[in-house]
């Protein structure tokens, strides 16, 4: 018997996520034996040769051996896999994911687990690179990061608690709300900046003139576009999955621009403008000072 | 005599931008002897002590001795400069700045110094940080930035080319156009991202949930929202001075979001939202393979 938190750890998709949860976990020595689970078999490989996960494995063999089942696939992989471990799944394994929405994914864990859904806590790591694959993966990647957990309102707190143990041994420091409260906030933090980034970006290469301008673009531009690179496949189904919260939210920018840009047309009001910059600035500079980032 | 470039430069504001300024030439060998001239005593005297500049002086020093005089001040400080400069410039001094918008410096450089404005070239390097004052100076700021130099019709060719020797000196790379072009670009490139990120800003601290959302901000919010943290003042009359095409660079922002959020309204359409998605991903990897950024 190993004393390990995770006698037997299953990663579904060993890329950057669940590649870098193995990883942190090996790396103090609380997961005895790492199955991967996935649809690449080259990238399954790469990370066995990696020393990221000990076996190759299908569903079922996790199903069977596995005491937590990490998901770090596409939210929209979910359904299916759920679907096949469901009628296999051994009353004490426990399930997690690393989706970037959750109301969606409490939702799909109710229909197909039906009442084994409290085995099943979403997560979200709130951590991430512009880098994918098995070899981005890093033991550190979670360390210090935020970890949202949603679990049911009828998860038993011993599960909650084996979840969190497990994922402060990522170094992870874990905040526990409802999966609306998770969504409603991403939508505003994570959601809606990428939205605005890509609308951003989309309308610049449209311009006449747009070479002269990116030729003298900066590293204010650098930064501001950066998330408008990620993945357009993986962050449609983020905008359709939390398309609610995500125009809400939409609504609220829209009006914050209309009163900045309300301090400059017209008749200027330039104490007006200074002031709402100033709001702005003192909200980044206190937030860049607590979050130490 | 020295065989210097600039064998005296007089740097009016002598923080980051003036001082870096400095520093490069310097560290090339290229600047012989640096007046600083500036309204904060102890500000120059650090200037002195870091070996940035060699002598603090007045204007009217700087206007017998130096051969370039750079203007490192707030564009709002360029009016009161130019017009104590202007009865006491020499001939063969020239002139240059470094502010953000060149439209209302072409003009203030007509107004004040008449027949002699050829002898003001105006300049933006697009270039900082978001440090400030003398101790931020570094001699490679400028190193392998664009500098947009934007003369006048009747500068003399070689006036331009002794400016252009003297940024390529500091290892900068010129961009020459009409204060109006550069004035559009730059409202599309950095003044919109800033506009747009304050406006954010200022939106997402008005949430009753505001704190918990800004707990779970991760590096994709951090890079997005940086550059609101800059200096209100500065940034409030970047957008007066800049207001024409800062508000047109708006409205062209407007359009591509309300494009951006049809496809989500209503009876979403994932493969126009996604085909959108992928056009601002391209772009966005596009530029930063090109810039190297």
């Amino acid at each position: 018997m190993s004393n390990a938190l995770v006698p037997v750890l299953a990663v579904v998709g060993t890329g950057l996520i669940g590649g870098s949860f193995a990883a942190a976990l090996r790396r103090v020595g609380q997961a005895a034996r790492v199955l991967g689970v996935g649809r690449n078999p080259a990238s399954l490989q790469r990370a066995r040769d990696l020393g990221l996960i000990d076996e190759i494995a299908d569903l079922s063999q996790a199903a069977a051996q596995a005491d937590l089942i990490f998901l770090a696939t596409p939210v929209g992989a979910l359904a299916p896999i759920l679907q096949e471990l469901a009628p296999m799944l051994r009353p004490d394994t426990l399930i997690t994911d690393a989706g970037s929405t959750k109301s969606d994914v409490a939702r799909l864990a109710r229909e197909i687990l039906g009442d084994r859904h409290t085995q099943f806590i979403p997560g979200h790591p709130i951590a991430g690179s512009e880098m994918a694959g098995p070899e981005a993966a890093d033991p550190m990647l979670y360390h210090g990061r935020k970890v949202v957990l949603t679990p049911f309102e009828d998860t038993p707190g011993l599960l909650q608690h084996r979840l969190i143990r497990v994922w402060e041994a990522c170094g992870a420091r874990i905040a526990l709300m409802t999966p609306e409260a998770h969504d409603r906030a991403l939508a505003a933090v994570s959601h809606v900046p990428h939205f605005l980034a890509a609308a951003y970006m989309a309308q610049i290469i449209h311009a006449e003139d747009a070479d002269t301008r990116l030729n003298l673009a900066g590293t204010g531009f650098r930064d501001f576009t950066r998330i408008a690179a990620g993945s357009a496949e993986v962050w449609r189904d983020i905008f359709l999955s939390n398309r609610a919260a995500v125009l809400r939210e939409l609504d609220g920018f829209d009006q914050a621009l209309q009163a900045l840009r309300a301090t400059l047309e017209g008749d200027p009001d330039p104490a007006a403008l200074e002031a709402l910059l100033e709001q702005a600035a003192l909200a980044r500079r206190f937030w860049g000072g607590r979050s130490q980032m």
